[in-house]
Parts: C-alpha cells; sequence; structure tokens
C-alpha cells in the first residue's frame, strides 16, 4: 500500500496533551457548576436528519451543514449546534422527561466555514438550558449559571469584576424599529442582521446593509441608527419610546421591557450586580430567538478583543417546529475556545494533567518491582509513570525530566532487599532512601 | 415551514440524563484510572481524509466508513476508531511529542454497520495507548491500565475474581497456522479472520470458514482445529509445537512466545494474577495487529455473555504506513456500552448526576431570596434546583419530588425576616425551622 501522507482537514484541529489537559479541567469546572445548579447531563448524536437542521438557522446557517447520503440513501447531517438536537429530543422523548428539562451537553459541532484565525469546522460547544417554562426565574436561573461558571473559572472576580453580561430582548428590539418605521417582520428580522454587526462594521456599515440587505430607505436606516447608536438609551428610555412610538402597553409591556427589568434584578440579586446590563444594540444573529438574548465579554483590557465567551436567548417556538405543542426554552452557550484563550492569556488556566509528576525507574531483573511499586503509588491517587525502555539511570533521569516529572523512584534490588527504594528530587538533586512502606505518603508530602 | 418529524437515525442514540449520568460518572472514573497510570489526554477531529482511513481495517471496514465530499470537494470520513487517528497523529506531530506517547482519548466513533442488539453506528470509544517503544514493559502497563479500570469500576475486585483477561501474540497464532500448514501471511490472516469466530459460529462454522473463505484444504482445517480447539494448549505445549514444527527459534522465539511469558509474569507481579490467562484463540479481527493480542470478559454468570469489555494488541507497523519511520505502539480499548451494561446488571453503576438532591421553592415576591439561598448552598458544593414556576407549596412539593430531591428549602417572607427558612425532608415529611446562615451546614448532614 502506497504511504500517506499524515495531515488534518483544514480547519480541523488535533489537541495535543499540552492543549487538551488544561481544556479538559476547564471542562470539569464548567460540568461541576452545571450540576450545581441542577443541571443533567444529555448527549446526542452526531448525525440527525438534514430535516431535523434545516430552516432553523437561517439560510447561510443551512449552506454551512456539513451534508450527504447515508449508506441507506437517507440525507443525512452533522450538527450544527446543540441547540436543534435539544429542541428535537424535547418534542420526541416528551413524555420520558421531567419538566422543567434543565439539562448541559458539551459536544463538538460542525460548521463548512471558512476558516480564519479563531473560527474553526469544528469546535465544541457547552450549552445549558431550561425547557418548559418561560419565567424571569427560568431566565434568571441560566445567566446565574453561565456568570457562576465565569466565576469558578476565574475570570469574573467575587466583586463582579473581568466580564459583562449585555443583555436585550428581541421585542425590545422589534419596537424600537417599529418606532423608526420598520413593522414588517420579515424585515425586521433582515434589520436585526445588520444591527447584530455594529460592533464590527460600524453606523455607516449598518446603514449601508440596512438599505441593501434590508431595503430600508436611507431616512429609516438614519431613524434606526438614531436609536441603537445613542449610548444613552437606558431601559427607562427604551421604555418611554417603545410606550410611546411602538404602541408597547399591558402584556406586551410587561413580556418586553418588564420582563427584561424581572430578569436584570433576579440576576443582580443572586449575587451578579455589576456584571450584568441592559444593550439595545444586542441583536444575535439566530433567527429562532424570541425573548431574551444576550452576550457577555470579558473586560479586561488584554482580553477585551477576544468576542463573547457566553451567550444565548430565549427561544419559545423553536420546539414546537417539531410539530408538537410549543415548550418555552431559554439557554446559554459557552464559547470554549475563546474562553480558553482568555484565560491562557489571563494565565487562569486551570492545572491539566499533561505532566505526569511521579516517574518510576526500571532495572533490568527489577521490572515487576517497578511495576508493583507504581502500582501502589497510583492506589494511593498518585499520577505515576513506569520507565517502558529500562537502561542507565542517568538516561532514565533525563527521560523523566523531559516529561516534567518532579520524583524518580529508583528500585534497585539492593535497596529492594532491605525494604526500601531511591528517591530522586528532580527539582533539588536530592537523592533520598525511603522506606517502601512509607513511600506513598513520602511522596505526596514531597510534592504538597 | 412544515413540521418535521423528530426522530433519530437507525443505530443512533440520544442519552437522556437517566442514562447520561451514570454514563458520565462512569467515564470519570476511567480518566481518573488514566491519568493516574501517566495517560495524557489527546482529542482529534471526528472527520478525517478518507485516504487516512482507508486500507486500515480491511476490506469489511472500509466499507462501514461513513464518507462524502465536502464543500471543498475533498474526499472525508467520520473516523471509525481511535487508533488509526492516534497513528497520524504520532506521524505527523513526532517532533512535538514526548516518546513514549501514553495517551488517552474517549470519543465517538461512526461504522454503518447493520444495527442489532448492542452493536449501533455510533458508540463511544475510550482507548489508552503507548506509543514509541516495544517491550514487554509497555505492554504490562496498558495491560495493568486496563485491568486497573475494570478494578475501579467494580467488577474486578481485589482477589482478582470478576474478569479474565485472554491474551495471546499474532506471531504464536501465525506459527500455530504454519504448524497446520498455512505459511502464506494472507492465507493466514483469512485463517485468523476465521478463528477469531471461534466463540460465536463454533468449531464446525470455523471449517467451514477456513475452507470457503481462506481456501485451505479439509484436511488443513482439521489440523488448525486440532490445535486451536484443544482445551489443554498451555503455553509450554504452544511453545513446543512453535519449536518443532514451526521452526521458532532465537529472537522469533523471544519475540512471540518468550514476550507473551514476560508480558503475564509481569501483570501478575502487578497485582493481577488469576486475571489474565494466555488463551491461543485470542485472534482479534483487524489486520493491524503484530504482537500480543488480547480481549477481557466478565465472569459473573450474569453478565458472562456481554461479550469483551477491554480488548486490543500492538501495532507496530501501522504508524509507518503513514510515510515516516515505523513507531512501536500498543493500545486497550474499553467497549463502553458494554461496560455500562454489565454495572447494570450487577447493580455497580457509580452514582451520577442525574438526580439534585436540594430543591428551593420560590414564592411571589421572595423569587430573589430563593435564588441567593440557591447560590449560597451551591457555593457550599451542594447541587441545587430552584424551583422556576411557584405557586401552591403542595404544587412546588409534587415537583421536587418528581425530580427525585430529597430536601425542599422553602424561604417564605415571615421566615426570612427572623432570618430563617424552613426546610422539609421529602424521605421523612419532616419540615424544620433552620437558621439561615446554618443552612449550608444544617443541609449537608441532612444529606449525609
Amino acid at each position: 500500500m502506497a504511504a500517506v501522507e499524515a495531515k488534518t482537514l483544514k480547519g480541523f484541529r488535533d489537541f495535543l496533551p499540552e492543549q487538551m489537559a488544561p481544556k479538559e479541567a476547564m471542562l470539569r469546572r464548567i460540568e461541576q457548576t452545571f450540576a450545581a445548579h441542577g443541571f443533567v447531563p444529555l448527549q446526542t448524536p452526531a448525525l440527525e436528519y438534514l430535516e431535523t437542521l434545516m430552516g432553523k438557522y437561517g439560510e447561510e446557517g443551512d449552506k454551512l451543514l456539513y451534508r450527504f447520503a447515508d449508506h441507506g440513501g437517507r440525507d443525512v447531517a452533522l450538527r450544527y449546534d446543540l441547540t436543534v438536537p435539544l429542541a428535537r429530543v424535547v418534542a420526541q422523548h416528551r413524555g420520558a422527561l421531567q419538566m422543567p428539562f434543565r439539562r448541559f451537553q458539551i459536544a463538538p459541532v460542525w460548521r463548512a466555514d471558512k476558516p480564519q484565525r479563531g473560527r474553526f469546522r469544528e469546535f465544541m460547544q457547552c450549552d445549558a438550558d431550561i425547557a418548559g417554562v418561560n419565567s424571569a426565574m427560568a431566565d434568571a436561573e441560566v445567566l446565574t449559571t453561565g456568570l457562576a461558571v465565569l466565576r469558578a473559572l476565574g475570570v469574573l472576580d467575587a466583586t463582579n469584576r473581568g466580564a459583562v453580561l449585555s443583555i436585550n430582548h428581541r421585542f425590545v428590539l422589534s419596537g424600537l424599529l417599529i418606532a423608526a418605521g420598520v413593522s414588517d417582520a420579515e424585515q425586521q428580522l433582515l434589520c436585526i442582521r445588520a444591527i447584530d454587526k455594529l460592533d464590527k462594521i460600524g453606523p455607516e456599515g449598518v446603514s449601508a446593509e440596512l438599505q441593501s440587505a434590508a431595503g430600508t430607505s436611507a431616512e429609516t436606516a438614519d431613524a434606526i441608527l438614531a436609536l441603537f447608536a445613542d449610548p444613552e438609551l437606558s431601559l427607562q428610555k427604551v421604555d418611554d419610546v417603545l410606550v410611546e412610538r411602538a404602541g408597547y402597553e399591558g402584556e406586551k409591556r410587561a413580556n418586553s421591557i418588564g420582563r427584561l427589568r424581572q430578569v436584570i434584578e433576579l440576576v443582580e440579586a443572586a449575587g451578579f450586580a455589576g456584571a450584568i446590563r441592559f444593550d439595545p444594540t444586542i441583536a444575535r444573529g439566530l433567527d429562532y430567538y424570541d425573548g431574551i438574548i444576550y452576550e457577555t465579554r470579558l473586560t479586561d483590557p488584554k482580553v477585551a478583543g477576544i468576542g463573547a465567551v457566553m451567550s444565548g436567548g430565549r427561544y419559545n417556538k423553536l420546539i414546537g417546529m417539531f410539530g408538537k405543542e410549543d415548550v418555552p426554552a431559554v439557554g446559554i452557550s459557552l464559547g470554549l475556545d475563546r474562553l480558553l484563550a482568555g484565560l491562557q492569556e489571563l494565565d487562569l488556566v486551570p492545572k491539566g494533567l499533561a505532566v505526569v509528576p511521579v516517574y518510576v525507574a526500571t532495572f533490568a531483573g527489577a521490572e515487576a518491582a517497578a511495576l508493583q511499586i507504581a502500582m501502589d503509588l497510583r492506589a494511593a491517587a498518585l499520577r505515576v509513570e513506569v520507565d517502558l525502555a529500562g537502561g542507565k539511570p542517568g538516561k532514565q533521569f533525563e527521560r523523566a525530566s523531559k516529561r516534567g516529572a518532579s520524583l524518580v523512584v529508583l528500585a534497585g534490588s539492593d535497596e529492594l532487599e532491605r525494604g526500601a527504594v531511591q528517591v530522586k528530587d528532580l527539582r533539588s538533586g536530592v537523592q533520598s532512601e525511603v522506606e517502601r512502606s512509607a513511600l506513598a505518603s513520602w511522596v505526596q508530602a514531597a510534592l504538597a
């Protein structure tokens, strides 16, 4: 057989242990926080029927689906996010699920996007959602969960410095658009996609896109920007605009501006005052959101350009698209790659498992003893590597050192005969004789 | 948009929280054991170039690859196992990897196989491998790691009852085939595939397949079966046969029967005497093995039919297929679905996170207090769910009870005013007033 070149596909990545170990450690911390907040794990297949995914992400999303016909000729696609599969699960297993259903899922998704800095065709998503209840408490619970994750990772401190969650509401967006003269729902969606880019392309870019893609007049584009680019646009001022210029009142007003107020108050009361703020320009590109929407950015200047690290919104109609009753839902998605990059930049990366602290040297004729010593130390919850090639101690020290080990245990037959071993501390260079029966506690103390 | 039916593809599964939580708990224990044995985590893409995977698994495997052309017209395929991607990684990143490279990976793989009981088109694999050294110590290390996992999960007890690892060597297989009259390497592979089915189709089935698929004469098939189906075929007897009838001697003998002996001795010395035995009928279907091969079965009669739960072998030529130098490697793969089924049958399933023990009731006007109480308890490492719908206490107790909670915290405004809350123990029905400042420790004690 001809040799094959070893290479990864463009936009796909290997995570070697030095990258994977901190990522794993970060994921475990996130999982613990999700679990503390009452979320339970769900796993769904990587492949779904194409029709399950099509038409949920907008036209652009549909084009980015990895799709093909399987061996049975079925049209299938790799999942594009974790939200649509969750919606399918809730519709499909409704009877078997406890409502409200709080689930978390951490899994890769695939998008045939143009790879560029920080954007990949395969990346891990990390979501927590609550399906089955449409209340301010549910909104507040997912947000406090997301903020608690940021606190657990160290990017949001106890005084709520380090990250800000910017929150908005789709009905506030559409109310402001109505106030600016855009009342058609389809056109509003196109306007929202343009406003979503305010950060990236600035007011002029948005104005151009409002006119070209959303088909507004220049005057309407100006009116939209006058509202959205106003730095003074407080929640109170928005309320006034919605009441006066968009006719919001009663339930409509309670379910938009009223809900926003409640959610912000609850999140603040839960210990995150200062970490949440209203921002009318938050738009989120995805079509299925129809309640609160939000994104969270790190505020340390060193990592301010990293983009949103936690975002999401409420989607009360998505589950109903699977032909059953509507089930309201709300969720957050963590940007793992960005979070990890931020943690690295801020020197907050959790200690991972890339380095094995204890190394057991192996000598010809005493291999079994080396293995036994390793097993004893492992039974004491230590992470231990045994040398597999043997040879001179110097060579084995070299290998242990390259691996990042702190201690090397040497079990020569002389020491073993008197029930002892030698331990070399590679950090200090000191070598000590240690009773074999006391080895595990000696090593634990030396590493502490 | 027309409603879409919510359904999963045949051979694919949703893992709802009740299934996923114990699986997660099992995976965490496995990871801990891998880490204790000095293995570090690796992650590779789900999609690989088709040519990376083709020709590694035999003809049947090639056919089962999920393959398609991506948006750029590249032929790609979903990974079929974790071993070939590991081989690619070692060839591709050779300079960046510390050798010997001990990695573990836990990830789904995809095979377009006919779905049947216990066989799925998407399933999780869980592998630990050592690349870069061909020694009996390396072989013994991966085996002790696998056996340590079984011990950590409780299916192998401290006296080594509960599971048996059956080990063989590809050169022993080929030596026995030479002794039976089959010396052509290609024909040997076909014979090995037939012998691999001895368990499933019996001696007669194997004899038929030896003649039909491997093209041996009836006499040769008889000779093969006389050797392999002999229950008295000890390691010593095999050694005699290989020396006398297959001309094994010197290095050839040391590298096959000698290696097997060493590995068994080392694994026994490491604390697993009784959990490993030589079995000349172990063949393993995959083409790339060329050293020791093994599989492990549970021995409790209740789960004896469950199949191999841990298997693998040495593959010293696979990495070299990527056009670089040969790098010897050896690994184990855990059958997670089977292990979980076995644990369930034996009532050994690790406690998972499916049930949230603490529930905080919510009362109108005191929602913020409920959230604050929940956050305090979560800060004390408790898993807590807040009621999101409110309403009468009876309704909220009902919801808490359905969710499996043990304790419900009730923070009404009266109690809150005097710095206290009520806690109802759903197990006993007893309700107590607890000082709010002492709540976390009270709850911890009540759950202990």
